[in-house]
């Protein structure tokens, strides 16, 4: 059994469905089991965290990076760092924005920084840009460290973010859960 | 008079030091107002902000990035990005934190992704590594994008921050105002 | 009279285009003398870019930075570094991409760290995302710290890359000028 | 048998001993063949990457990045990445420069990006800062995605760079080996 625990932050609700995207992606590989973690509720449910064989992170990407809440959660991670609790656990990111390419990949490195820290292994994206599926576009914004998602300045729904941003999440998930489940052999 | 505005965050009162040696460094130069704004107090004194024409960005390295307090902060300048209300303005950047290296340059990285949202113009740290002056090393950490400080796991102090440390943060804090007054001519 | 260098690479001819456009919006602005210099005559003509007030790199993003061709001519600056020749040198930089993010904003930050090293000064792009000019939309890729384009696999030519990408560098050109002209006073 | 290569460029021979270390540190696990391939040779042994299960990234930082020589190479497996033929390989990186933390992390990043291009693994130092072993300072620059070392001014030796510098690049050889080993089963 692996197990994959999302952690993220969603301010209105889009990042949200990313989160539930990469969820299911990583549900769709037998013999996974996955937690969504709100990072509101990080804290009380450290034991998850800790539990997991790969932590995957999310957040919205505000005045180019993380957000405050999503960097605040990160910070009380120190304790666990200072211990070395999650070494070798697998990490990969997400990220939603109101525009294209903005700096979501600064959100990305400081993910990645975050995941360095904790002397994690950090899992590629691993879809080619513009990669058609099940006819959406899947990776139309060319990121590659991570996934990443536009939402319209309005409410979250079936097509806000993308249709294809979303699956790009699923494809994420699915990709984190198959590398844990090789690398726990 | 040029206006220089220093806006940190500190969670143990070492870059606070920082601060105030960027505040001196840059209260140095004739014809230039000084005001240091802990981000606790940012919202409040967002017109100090508005009205400068130097913003200065302080932040201890948490976790290899800014602090979530100072993310948290960030994230509300988003009303004043949305209108550009600082766009022009001249921006740079300090962080303080316990090791060498560590992941200091992405913090950098960040508050320049958020100055450049703003539409600012960013200044250098100006200093060669390891630059003698008045007895002390300055900038032995070779930061260019800004300024560098280690504290060591103890009390702030006068040696804590380390001397030379404390005084490359003092020729950020000059340089910046120099070139305010330059720019605003 | 502001001087402001252009130096860049172009693999195939369409950050060429990107170039012009810049170099072009830079002379738009009365008492700017603009000079474009390929990175292949970089080295014969770095008395240009010395002379210079101004210098605006320029790259394609190639598996996620800055070509091997600019990366091979920055290296070769160490000796201005050494001396810190550009020094309070205003700095700014663009980048085409076949793709929309790809790692465009990695090539900026190299960019940054190459004008941070030489204590420069570096300007933002100052263009919101979408913004409309001329029956055109700008900075559509939504970058903040310098001019992004995209190309088609295709050779270069008036919509290729998009003209609305274009407009964005010209509008990069311009505010480079205007600034520097503000800073020499 | 796990393979692991290791690419990388050396100015003056500092980072190549530094390569040494992180070779001798990955033939230190049981099981795993080891190659040494610098950039110069790289296109001509490119079976040699394609085989492996991980290949380690090398090279200096120069002006605040890779060196033109690693770029150069790097821009050559634009071919490889065309077919994702790296992809799931594991990933790592190491540095070398001159002063202290300079600019090591967008080094570390550039080669990441590289890596994530290729859809690959990346696989943290895993050593804490200041990690002492067998008398020597392991990781005293406080890297965390890579491994970092620093050189003086003076032909490479058995003290240059440091041999506490030169051990944490063996420890890196042997993490990657050890997590590779795990990956394959």
């Amino acid at each position: 059994m692996a197990k994959v625990a999302i952690v993220y932050h969603s301010g209105y609700g889009h990042t949200k469905l990313l989160a539930e995207a990469v969820a299911k992606g990583a549900a769709s590989v037998a013999g996974t089991k996955v937690d969504l973690v709100p990072v509101e509720e990080a804290d009380a449910k450290i034991e998850i965290l800790n539990a997991a064989d790969a932590i995957i992170f999310g957040s919205p990407t505000y005045m180019g990076d993380v957000s405050g809440q999503f960097k605040t959660w990160a910070d009380t991670t120190a304790k666990v760092w200072f211990g070395q609790g999650w070494k070798d656990k697998i990490a990969a990111g997400f990220t939603n924005s109101g525009n294209l390419s903005g700096d979501k990949l600064n959100t990305l490195q400081t993910m990645w920084a975050l995941a360095m820290q904790h002397s994690m292994i950090w899992v590629s994206l691993g879809v080619m840009p513009k990669t058609e599926k099940d006819g959406l576009v899947l990776n139309r914004l060319a990121g590659y460290g991570g996934a990443f998602s536009i939402s319209e300045n309005a409410a979250p729904g079936p097509d806000n973010p993308d249709k294809g941003d979303i699956a790009t999440g699923a494809a994420l998930g699915q990709r984190v859960a198959e590398v844990t489940k090789k690398f726990k052999g």
